[in-house]
């Protein structure tokens, strides 16, 4: 077809297909950068899900009721930013030429918050579909939740991209293994199947049997669809969107950077523009002859979803008012719960806890503390969606009043088995989706498995929640492969997470009302399997503990000579230390600083006031001492433990590893 | 049957493995903590293993020829102590009844290095199964490149017990949809399926079936075991070693606890001690009258694997004899690999490449720059084992005569397929078998991705070898989600980790010749994608590198006014600052620091020669700036990125991030 026939027709499927090619072509080649084989071999596969099956509305990203796409595999960024900006999103063709440049809305890896329409950030692989099946599960715990009969809220789907990469990645495993066992219906998976990897074709690393693995997961599979073929896509598509209780896998078979000449079913296509020569031929190839970024009228017209997308936002809109009509609390509970927006109640609430925590001046393992607060908060907070990766009993992430999510029927606790990394995924695509606080709970060594969905969290600043238990030595017996001693250091150095690691019940009430209220990023709560006593302070020192570092004891008389620094376990520790100091006529003062990260963010006068000025400075963690000297300094002093730990009863291993008022009073009177 | 009776007779099987259970129970009953469901579960399963078909020499745990055994669901430690006390290897009982005591050979999960017999350290779930991956792909390379016609110096087994908890775990997806890919066939995995993990039966969360999963992997499933009948368990091991290129998945029916009446087949039996009257009903019930710790003579006799061992070792000392008198240099040289000795004029030669690199003073990125360390240390170390996951032409881990490992025929590299934390796994089993050292390579953002195998292979110190390129936000467009922030820091935090982040090819020749001559420990090199210039200083910098900081550049005249620290890309940055001032009169000296790890190790007086001891300083690292802290004091400087990095080109990035000679040069000003 040529240019002119096209100005007067309208687009065949192909040729709107090869719009989204040419835009990730001719803009991979002017960046230099980026990864035009995915997007043109997935390029028909778009077409058919996002003209005939993809209920959005580019004009409002945010519709709760729009259907859920994600691009697991992130690198083909530009099929999707293609997408959005033909559809009619808030993307202008500028944003396209500007791939990949210093603050484009357009970066390398689709970014949630920077582009309308992204659902997710992706890039890290495998993590894309894990959100999905988050999302999934949100919509259906919140269709369970609000639906009523007549009246039908909530019923969308959540359609995901992935590629070889996605699948090799053990935290699709994970993911999917559980979104079989859930029977997640609405979750529709298109597989890139094309065969080749960055090292070259996948045989000689790749060779399971896809089908087969997702049927063993209990996944409708649909096999065998040319990817290529927009009728054979259409009916895979509406077969995938019958209801069978079953998550489904479309396995399409394509071929990598399909169009170009050259380079097609090559890795050579999969991260590197085509290069100027081999962009003329494809451009050749496809009948593509307008210039880069250009896009006709005609082809703009085809695509455009606005009309539609407002249509069936109006349509919701319609029964979402008939609802409200006849459930207007639960209504008006369903738009706060979309926007995230605490109950109104909720800060006056969860303050009266907190104070009732000081009173209640209990001795107990934070992780029980923890569980009183998720009690407490619960009945507050419909939206608390709990679970834990198999280790309900030791991270007591449960509550009286929580029930199961199995098949149906609703739920807000999850058992999301032995699959940490997954969890957390999962938790992040709930967060994401909208509707619920999400938290999960493992082992605070194992936060080593979930580590980069905590990050991807982080980043995307979404209100996620970690609950890790057995946050030091103080676990004993287990021994050092379940003995954190880096973790606490290492998580705060994600940048936007906040880790909290409480001294006593009233510190982990504060930690868990600041997890709930942050709005713009993810909680890490780092709590003991052993007893912690209370500390002195009553009601006043919740306030104080918000602030994340604050002063927990003055000396008796006289202006500290030496300043204590601990957190968790390490308070009552320091604590005895004071104590042995003071009895010789030391003056000191110690500094609970139950998060550093909140601390951080503290006005530089309070923190000076509260870290002091001349006394020097004693930090004590049960943990690597390196992220110390920032508040201690060369004269200051800090004890923790710089290697891994040992298999014993905990009381064993405190005094082993020095950790002891005589140690601590030891090194005090070295520093003064 | 009556303890009289046994007293007399040879006990029967049965009781051969209630010996296993009773240890288990009264060990954990004893230490108050521990987990006796497994033992019990698999002890029936262990007896024929170990009884029947384990090829292996208590006498000598480090026969090269041994089976190995790999405990993946390492919270059953007691059955492995169990089987090693009863077989005979140096475990008296007395470190039995010390189970979980500070110092004991019985830590709360096995580690390698502290128990003879133990193959690896296990207990975070998933690995152990992937170390035997490691395990068996070392195998097979080893006979591949050793054995010779009439002459099988290397042919033995990996055998493996996984629970449920290693079969959700993503990394057993990882590593065994590798095992099919290659046909690792002997390789022999027993799954105790008990159907309950510790949040309780796991048809809540886990209903894979795990058979048609594993066979979606091109596995051998043999299916439907009874794991209580020791017969149907002859019969599925035997069929298990008969060779069909597949790796092998021996299903086990079993009832997790089997043997306590009240208990069994429950989640209260997995990781808590029985409690005294339950230990007692079980003592009962599995008629064993015998005392806590008490094994009658003929039951020892009746495991004593000893005399079968060694004359299973001398057969094979016969057979290696021969060999070593056919072939006596493949002979010196495999007892030289197996023993991890580098080859003797490697020292000699590695300096000479470090001083060739030195000469050369080629502009390069470090990822290419250890692309040729790689290329000159190679022939030199046929032990050498690449790979990547999937990124070959991007962390440039390749070299020229490197030979692909597929499926038979031996080779030098992997293709691991985006499998990042399965490859890590896969590297700790390629090192703790011996005869290799294995390296790998991903993206440094991604070292999240294999974090706990990392964390693993420096808590064993062993050599494992990881090549992380694209180390900040100088890869550029790819965006914060590729862009490494905390982990050079954080990786700095994993205890026994050795870090090198060099600043040209020079120091990345030394960190590679390090990372080779390290016998006790890991080490992560970091590498860019972008080029870097030559540091001045020849030759003998190489020497100085080699103590992991360094002065680089002193002062032109005087003593320095000030301390520029940095890593990395940004020496050349401080460098560059250097001149700025030194223009202005101030005098400035610049130390390199590519390993903090190392650099800490020296003796005070080197590191406080290097520091200074008046000048302020300030460092300069494109990443968190909290470890710094510790070199710098409250009174120095940190130049860093303590937010997420930002998708573009990167020359646009490192100004954006204030990393230029200018706001060094600045922040210099304001310090001095």
């Amino acid at each position: 077809m040529t240019a002119e026939a096209q100005a007067t027709t309208t687009p065949d499927r192909r040729t709107l297909a090869n719009a989204l090619r040419m835009l990730a072509v001719d803009a991979v080649e002017k960046a230099k950068s980026g990864h035009p084989g995915m997007p043109m071999g997935m390029a028909d596969i778009a077409e058919a899900l996002w003209n005939r099956h993809l209920r959005h509305n580019p004009a409002d990203p945010r519709w709760p009721d729009r259907d859920r796409f994600v691009l697991s595999n992130g690198h083909g960024s530009m099929l999707l930013y293609g997408l959005l900006h033909l559809t009619g999103y808030d993307l202008p063709i500028e944003e396209l030429r500007n791939f990949r440049q210093l603050h484009s809305k357009t970066p390398g890896h689709p970014e949630w918050g920077v582009t309308p329409g992204v659902e997710t950030t992706t890039g890290p692989l495998g993590q894309g579909i894990c959100n999905a099946v988050g999302m999934a599960l949100a919509e259906r715990l919140l269709a369970d939740e609000f639906n009523r009969p007549g009246h039908v809220l909530v019923d969308h789907r959540t359609f995901v991209f992935v590629g070889d990469g996605c699948l090799m990645e053990g935290i699709s495993h994970e993911a999917c293994s559980l979104a079989g066992t859930l029977g997640l219906e609405k979750l529709v998976v298109f597989y890139d199947d094309n065969g080749i990897s960055i090292d070259g074709h996948v045989q000689g690393w790749f060779t399971d049997d896809t089908p087969a693995r997702f049927e063993a997961y209990g996944w409708r599979v649909i096999r065998d669809v040319d990817g290529h073929d927009a009728a054979a896509l259409d009916a895979a598509m509406a077969d995938a969107l019958s209801p069978t209780g079953k998550p489904v896998l479309v396995c399409c078979k394509t071929v990598i950077g399909w169009g170009s000449p050259k380079k097609a079913g090559t890795h050579d296509v999969h991260g590197a523009p085509l290069g100027g020569d081999e962009t003329q031929a494809t451009r050749a190839a496809l009948d593509w002859p307008h210039a880069a970024f250009e896009i006709p009228a005609e082809i703009h017209d085809a695509w455009d979803a606005r009309a539609r997308g407002a249509a069936l936002q109006r349509d919701w809109q319609a029964r979402f008012d008939a609802y409200a009509t006849e459930h207007p609390d639960l209504a008006a509970e369903f738009t706060r719960r979309i926007a995230g927006r605490l109950p109104d109640d909720f800060a006056e609430r969860a303050a009266a806890f907190v104070t009732a925590t000081a009173l209640a001046n209990t001795t107990a393992a934070t992780r029980k503390s923890s569980q009183q607060a998720i009690a407490a908060l619960a009945p507050l907070l419909p939206e608390l969606l709990g679970g834990s990766a198999d280790l309900t009993g030791s991270n007591l992430t449960n509550w009286p009043a929580c029930r199961t999510v199995a098949g149906t029927g609703g739920g807000n606790y999850i058992h999301y088995g032995v699959r940490e990394f997954g969890m957390t995924a999962i938790i992040n695509g709930i967060a994401l989706h909208g509707g619920h606080i999400p938290f999960g709970g493992t082992f605070l060594v194992f936060s080593d498995y979930s580590r980069n969905a905590l990050r991807l969290s982080a980043l995307m600043g979404i209100r996620a929640i970690q609950v890790f238990t057995h946050d030091s030595i103080g676990l004993g017996e287990d021994g050092p492969t379940h003995q954190p001693i880096e973790h606490a250091a290492s998580l705060r150095l994600i940048p936007n997470m906040d880790v909290w690691r409480p001294c006593d019940a009233l510190e982990t009430a504060v930690a868990w009302r600041a997890a709930v209220e942050r709005q713009d990023g993810p909680t890490s709560l780092l709590l003991s399997r052993q007893n912690l006593p209370p500390q002195p302070g009553g009601a006043p020192r919740g306030k104080a503990a918000a602030r994340g570092g604050y002063i927990l004891a003055e000396p008796d008389e006289g202006s500290p000579e030496l300043v204590l620094i601990a957190t968790g376990s390490e308070v009552p520790l320091a604590m005895a230390a004071r104590d042995l100091l003071t009895a010789e006529g030391v003056a000191v003062r110690v500094v609970s600083m139950p998060s550093t990260t909140v601390f951080d963010r503290q006005d530089k006068a309070y923190r000076k006031a509260v870290l002091g000025t001349d006394a020097p400075r004693l930090a004590i963690e049960a943990g690597r001492t390196d992220g110390w000297w920032k508040y201690v300094g060369l004269d200051g002093g800090v004890i923790g433990i710089d290697c891994f730990g040992e298999s014993a009863p905990a009381d064993a291993l405190f005094p082993f590893f020095g950790l002891t008022p005589d140690r601590v009073a030891e090194a005090a009177r070295a520093l003064i």
